[in-house]
């Protein structure tokens, strides 16, 4: 998606050790009109594909979460990475690991939200060594729902992650797939 | 505003000590129609306020935070409850202290996303004790930035926060005011 990958090179930082920090416009500060061209993007390329739901994670995934759903006119929900004081013990949960950070986290969906009957999209803003993504899969495949897709705003190609995803046979959209991330660098892969 | 009103009444769950669950259309999944017509609620509301950003906190703010900064045409930035990896030290912080977690967190905002110029809107899901919003405010007040408005979905006014920010003469707009919240009753104050 050319828009996004334009604004990759121009507000993107790459810090080094393969991260990237987009926070003028996704983790910190986000750009509203992007998400909602995001979600055009994706739901162009999804075209056929069946969705009753579109789920993701706290907090950089809420946003284009949020605007695909609106899109597709179905709930969204946001799997949590601390257990809520208001959730009780029916839920779904899964073991990720953040190489970035280092620590392995719980995600958390109840169970009330998510059934036999769904065809899932899932969203998240990035897809490096696909942890996160498989843990969400594993959410929503435990719940009996099919994953229809997985949605990824930016994709680091050069990290085993979508590998990974395509290995398990899931249809994979990212957004902006980067092949090379030098300080001074940002290369893209278009198919 | 009635439809947030019905939802309450219809979805949410009273679980006692004063806490109310509405994770069916707000805090984990999320309804964005409702979202959406929540931020029209709000900007109808706040007409004549001079509006450059919105600001919110992680996670439950972002999704109406969202959709209130897409009407307005401006960006929004949700505030961190823990520094990220790829924030350098440049940041505004205010301590929050929880009452329903009963934990002390740090909120965060990176220096370069407010200005002396900007005029912000405060997006938040409940106002209870209002330790949040407060720490929002002066968050935005260390940068210089005026707080044009609070925007709260859902507001306890049997708790003291409303009081509160009153006392400080800031502009609250709670869509839906809770007065009584009892396991078989809820009830709202109309002005």
């Amino acid at each position: 998606m050319r828009l996004l990958e334009e604004r990759i090179v121009q507000d993107g930082l790459v810090l080094g050790s393969g991260v990237l920090k987009v926070d003028t416009f996704l983790n910190h500060q986000i750009d509203p009109q992007l998400m909602e061209e995001m979600a055009i993007e994706w739901k162009k390329r999804l075209e056929g594909v069946p969705v009753t739901k579109i789920v993701t994670i706290e907090s950089s995934g809420i946003a284009p979460a949020l605007m695909l759903a609106k899109l597709y006119g179905v709930e969204m929900v946001f799997a949590r990475k601390q257990k809520s004081i208001t959730m009780d013990d029916s839920v779904y949960t899964a073991d990720v690991y953040s190489f970035t950070k280092q620590v392995s986290r719980t995600v958390t969906i109840s169970k009330q939200f998510l059934s036999s009957d769904d065809h899932v999209v899932l969203v998240d803003d990035f897809l490096a060594n696909g942890e996160a993504a498989l843990g969400l899969c594993d959410v929503v495949e435990q719940a009996g729902a099919s994953v229809s897709a997985i949605a990824i705003v930016i994709e680091k190609s050069f990290q085993p992650g979508r590998k990974k995803l395509d290995d398990r046979n899931y249809h994979v959209e990212s957004l902006a797939r980067i092949e090379t991330l030098e300080m001074d660098h940002i290369e893209f892969i278009h198919e």
